[in-house]
């Protein structure tokens, strides 16, 4: 037996997403982890979804036989996870916007991983910011549409609220939402901004699409069925399988995204850890399709 | 800080089901949990179904997409749990039987949260008392049809043939059925009390309908998929999504509903949760249907 | 069969802790929960522990053998959990103090349930506007005496420092403190607050129980070691066994405490249960002992 | 490779417990599993007990390093689990008070498993038939002396009531007993049932032990503590070790006893596994010690 | 009373499969466990599929509404699992190739039950033995065709490709694999060995069944969805159902099966254990539509 | 807000051991993972013990109280984990001592975290190599020194037997073994290697001590006992707590330690989490005293 040097030992102490560079440098995508749940109203945990999604990634092949492509031809970089303030939602939220923002300062484009749906309003604002023509498309089961819950506007409940408020109505496309108030239901109804079916969302995309205007995704995994996806905060029934959220977002494969998020992924919820493969499976599924 | 008084602290022990009034007195429909399991030969923990749907319907919003209505306009009650005999079924039937009839007696509906499906009997045996032409709706994976199990005739695998000793096979529709022993697969075709499609099951409960017949509903949770529905004692695989279930039930509507329960609900077997989340929006959806 | 009246039926939704009144009017302590884990920085869920508590303490008995004394002699009343704000921590201080002040300021006592440490500092706060001359005794595996921690001075890390800030270190007496930074260590030992036997406990202690001084009680249940009570945000090998903690505590028997909590139970964490049933033995025991 | 023919193959559906004979007609001690939790009022799962310790035991050595035994010299054989009524306390208990006189009747001797502790009733009453001398030795976290509990007397809160009825008072004698009602309490203290320390016990055991007198000896698992073992339908903090247990157990080494029984494992309630494997080597110390 | 002898009494151990004889020298069907999990890469725990199959499939039904037959009719044995070497995959796998190759040397048929995939490579190669003119048929999600992984040419991700080698790969059919990499599928498209649809999977068998060729059939139980089996090693989203998998399987009916196994059930990854419970349903079907 | 550039972000992945290191060049101590679990006969899973402890040190403290000591101090990396090979026990040996060779044969340190107790075979093999005098002193709850087990000699129960044929019976210290075979027990009582006090220990290792003899030290979790450390393979009742194993060891403090793993931790086991947190308090504690 010859003995290596230590400098020729390559052991790992724990690998970022499957088949991630390390250095964003070189990359033109640029994954980071936001660990934070501190505006979850009914069961937290998110904070611990961004290292289950990237443990889960191991147990992923990188070639997609949907797209016929594979996750080791893409030039994407995964940073880790910001280190963020605890208790003070606030403070938390301007953490994440600076880190996406430098991202973006730099040309790059973004994939958040989240935490709750609250983390998604401080990365659109950094790429309003940065793209003041900015759309977003939110899939989702919940509206998320609240002005204000239990006393704060800053809450996983507000998240698209605040959206709005930035970008207007106009700019804002939900799709698969099952669940809120008859005010929220009403806000939407009013505001057109819910999707009725694939033909309407199609249609409202079109214009984007021609005038390569900059969009925004954001995906809380709870539009997926809780059957597929337990391990969420608050699970919905009736919602979509993997393939049919596939489905809608193909369309978005022509799209100018300059950033997308997937959020709310509760991994304790889910000792079978399906869950987290299936985040996994889709950030690999988007990445290939997107990136 | 102005100091309130102790008397205008409004802190909760613990929520009865969403949207529900504490006063059974000015409700049209008063619900009643039966923490009972003590016949469940396979898995037990059925008893701890009630307080488990009641917690997660806190994670459930009032107002139902499906239906344009809101809990909140709805008039009811949740009086809680049953305190039943442990280690004597007869009794506990009894006590059960007992307190269905006085909320039936002051012509009020009955909402059951069970429990097994043997509390189904004397909730039935109650209503029978009250109204002598009800008939019975079953959604259910197994046919409960057997004449003894395990050396006894009062178990949940026989809850159905003892209601048909009582109100006879013509009184009963069932719905869903997967799995049962050769004979009782035998007796459903004698009798036609399985519902080979809904188109049959709609033709055979029109007269009922025409004729504002009195009508209990009981649904055992395991006619639901095991993948939307992990947590009850007996799983069967291939079984309803809850999408469909609720358009199996849509007829109803109209129906003369004087009672209904949801049964079999064993939490424990679901560390996510998310079949009591499942059953608390199943009972959101068919109040706002039938209440 | 004689049907009872609807008004008759007695069913639960759910009791209160174990032989709980539900009129605080009459009592001379009055328990409240506070679901509170916002700073939580490692593993969150401390929000579950009032419910979890009492739960727990219906398979508990009324009777201590060790004490020879009956829950039910006791005249304490369970008024529930206060609905707190989420994600905005010093809001939701407030609301606990405000809660804890009305208690105070009727002349009854205070027995709080956590929720994590945090929320001992707002009951403090308010027992020491009633009583100026308050002292602290604190059981805890942690110093929690950090002058801030992850960016801000509102933590359950901290909570111990703001304490003394308000009463000065003279008022605070610590037991079993077994983990904490070299910073804290030496803090403990400038100013004399860790007990390092029981006998230095109790010779400390006993100038305060001849004066008849306010004494307010906080554990932090992770002084209990973490094989009897696995469920618990942080925990910290080598602690003590209850039995060791109780007879720490026996001297606070004559002692005037004006409230007590019982923080940082975290039940998601122990699938078994013991460790909210601990929690519930010890809130028998101290009930019995100084109630 | 030559082919072996179909008999030759020697796989196993599932072992009996560690190093157990199957055929109990050479055997001087028969193992019985009783499955049975139907009295049980807190939370459920004995009845997986026997299986979960069989399964454990393959875990275990055969030899005992404490007394240098091995059990493959012990004669015993294990007959599996009783199949029982559901439903039907009574039922089930005479179908276990048949079994055991069976096993009695030809002279050989006892070890039962549970089950819940109400199994033991019928153990003890079969035995009592057999040797109409009969004294019990009963370890136990609870007094399980109560008249009668949520409406019936055979429950397994009431067995050792039961059992004195039987036998009267002077033939009982109780240790590790923590938790009661203060009637149950007050009977110990009057009929002197109670073990105040081990000097007592042995004084108690020595006339007996002198006499060869008939003695049963019933364990409740829930003696030890729950940090050691956790799966227990009513886990009382403040219990014996193991190592204390085999202290207490050990003068009846000498003593005739006549049949054993381990009773209230429930394993689901951990889910580590460690409750079963402590109860199997409990099994193992105590048939190498009275076997 | 009257007390039956012991050699009356009929406890049992564990039950084998639902309604299976012990006796394997009547049977036309010889069912046997595979506990070996030794090259699993992700996540261990196939070893303990067997068992959790067995104690499962108490809870099933033994009668086949779909069907409508019945176990009770078939012919067939359960006996048991083997005694594996571990940490040595070349000698487990000659252990099972020996058993299984003296199950087929006396005409019988074999079930094998997993065990990780890897278990099906000397079941074949048994099989290939007695039958030169042997076809396999595979139900998988991923393509098992990696010519070694992880430094080795013996693992769960390479049987197939030995399988290959041995039999050709035009004696090979693949239904349902969804992941694999880049070459994998490459070498399934040049080696027309992956199903595109229902009809070319018939066309492709037709041939087979007109001459009576004997098949193997392989069903690793990933390619049913995780929603629906979330206990498997290595779970990959947009799986079928059990219906879409027996329908694909339902031509296999007329088929001259010489064995077949079900693999890759790893039990405690499903808390729920509906897992176990699809495996036995899936395994009744298979044994009523085949045997 | 001002941009900071994307170099300026420090996000993290996944943090090594506390307070570790990454650079082994500049370290004394180097620690590595080993997550193999290839030979585990009972229940796998120690695969993950090297990335639990990882992950639970973040919540421990650097300072101890009990040595007045801080990691922040000591001069040690983390180099992560090896990439070991599966199914192939044999290889995965040979991967392991290269990688331990690498470290001592630059003057270095081991620190080895597994996997299972085999791994400490090639890690003492690699030790031998470079220190010929070398002595092993192993806590552990089994004796380990089986000649073969299950067929093969390269097992986690044969590992001490394959370290004292290379090293001899007189290099040998065991303590804490409770467990194993009457010909293990024969073995240590004729070889004088089970120490049978702590006075025997200190007086055995005194000369080593005097004489700085090279000592490598393995620790075998389950010396802990289970309720402290539920998460681990094969739990044994009745073992040391965490402060008597530190009480044990310390007398190691002033020895010439070239090396010392911790085996065995099986965090799935362990829902709680605290066998991890225990693992990461022992590893500091082992640091800050022989580092």
């Amino acid at each position: 037996m010859t003995t290596p040097t230590l400098q020729s030992l390559t052991p790992v102490i724990s690998p970022g997403f499957l088949a991630a560079d390390t250095d964003p440098a070189k990359a033109d995508w640029v994954m980071l982890g936001f660990p934070f749940d501190g505006t979850c109203s009914f069961r937290p945990g998110t904070r611990f979804g961004p290292a289950a999604v990237r443990a889960a990634s191991q147990g992923v092949e990188t070639y997609s036989p949907r797209q016929d492509r594979d996750l080791e031809d893409l030039n994407f970089a995964d940073m880790g996870d910001l280190d963020l303030a605890i208790g003070d939602a606030a403070k938390a939220l301007e953490q994440i916007e600076t880190a996406a923002a430098s991202v973006l300062a730099e040309g790059k484009k973004l994939v958040g991983i989240g935490g709750e749906h609250l983390v998604s309003y401080p990365l659109i604002k950094a790429a309003f910011e940065q793209y003041p023509d900015l759309k977003v498309v939110q899939f989702d089961a919940h509206a998320d549409l609240r002005d204000s819950y239990l006393d704060t506007g800053l809450s996983h409940a507000c998240v698209m609220r605040r959206v709005v408020e930035l970008l207007g109505p106009e700019a804002l496309l939900q799709v698969g939402i099952r669940s809120g108030t008859r005010d929220e239901f009403a806000w939407m109804k009013e505001n057109k901004t819910l999707m009725a079916s694939f033909e309407q969302f199609h249609s409202r995309l079109l214009p984007w699409l021609k005038t390569n205007t900059p969009i925004y995704l954001t995906i809380d995994v709870d539009i997926i069925d809780p059957s597929f996806l337990p391990g969420t905060g608050t699970p919905e029934p009736e919602g979509f399988t993997l393939t049919e959220l596939l489905n809608w977002v193909s369309p978005l494969k022509t799209a100018n995204i300059v950033g997308f998020d997937v959020v709310e992924l509760s991994p304790h919820y889910d000792h079978s850890g399906m869950s987290a493969v299936t985040v996994a499976k889709l950030l690999r599924e988007l990445l290939l399709m997107i990136g």
